[in-house]
């Protein structure tokens, strides 16, 4: 079976939803707005602590952040299923993009390279 | 198996940063700021529309939404990899704790209770 | 004197991150992370109103928003000061883009325009 | 005169609005959105840099970056116009809070606590 697990995500997070009458907050916009407050804690997390330091985060700050990477998913399958969009397949597609954009021998190991292809 | 299918995503996006020598920019702070990047461009789409507008997008804005909500995915399972967090089960596990901090009585369909519970 | 409030305030924020040793946190990095989450501090504030609702906040939740507000300002007058960037100049060089950009002519009143141009 | 330089640009950028019929388009939601997504354009410009990086950008990414932080102060100006808010006024008010909130000698040139501190 297909994308068995972000699907069985998707359909508690619909009754969820549905069993507190919320549908009708979570137009896409709405959600989207949510999906944004979310990742920003995740930003707030790190904005201080240099790249090094955002590698090994103690065990209270990690769980902490791991709360919010949960609340990011969660946001982004309601608003993918709010759209009618596959989420996995959506994903794959990209990676096939991206794969042929940023060809290996082009983009490999160059920071300056790698900074241009992506804007 | 579980996870099957957000794992196979994971370890291609292991190998194109590896063949690319791109997990030099990959720390969890810098992947951070490239998803909230994604996310911001979800948002740009639906900022002048009217909730209602949000929830029928025409084909052409649907498919560069589904572009987005791809690359969200994409930097949300790479973060998660390079801080060792399982996704679905944090997850599934923030789910419960919703479930139990927003019991179905106490906050169905009241806007107030729900924007305030929410807080 | 020109843009003498805004500098009143560019020199105070100096004086307290010196005072705190804190400049050492305040690259340009890291302060546009810390600008990017209070500004998702306001977006956290409209997320579940309605367009309406937003336009008539109780007095408590405007104060709250009023904050948000000011720490955005903060984080960005102290960004500018770090690059070195005049805020008012470059505010008033890229209204006049925008004049130039969005001729009244062709933008007056039409969403679908405005929505395009914008983009 | 207060405000002077801040005031002249909220004027122009009524008349803006005005001339363009966009005032339909800019309740305080909409334009919290708007703000944030140009805040990710920094963020954009940032996110593979390090620290050091960031701050000594060449010329020409230090002229985007400028047109991006004249973006998002427009859109902050326009904001707090909307809200009927006095944004140095709230600067002012909330950098006193801060001053007592963040006493020189508990916080000092140490990095756990200013990272305690703030959040």
């Amino acid at each position: 079976m297909i994308n068995s697990d972000l699907n069985a995500i998707k359909q508690r997070l619909r009754q969820f939803a549905e069993a507190r009458d919320w549908d009708q907050y979570h137009s896409p916009k709405n959600l989207t707005m949510a999906l944004s407050a979310e990742v920003a804690e995740i930003v707030e997390h790190f904005q201080w602590l240099t790249e090094d330091q955002s590698k090994t985060l103690p065990k209270k700050k990690l769980d902490e952040v791991e709360t919010e990477l949960a609340d990011t998913l969660i946001y982004l399958i309601r608003l993918a299923d709010k759209l009618d969009i596959d989420l996995l397949k959506a994903a794959e597609n990209k990676i096939e993009v991206n794969e042929q954009k940023y060809p290996v021998d082009k983009a490999k190991g160059n920071a300056k390279k790698y900074t241009e292809l992506d804007e």
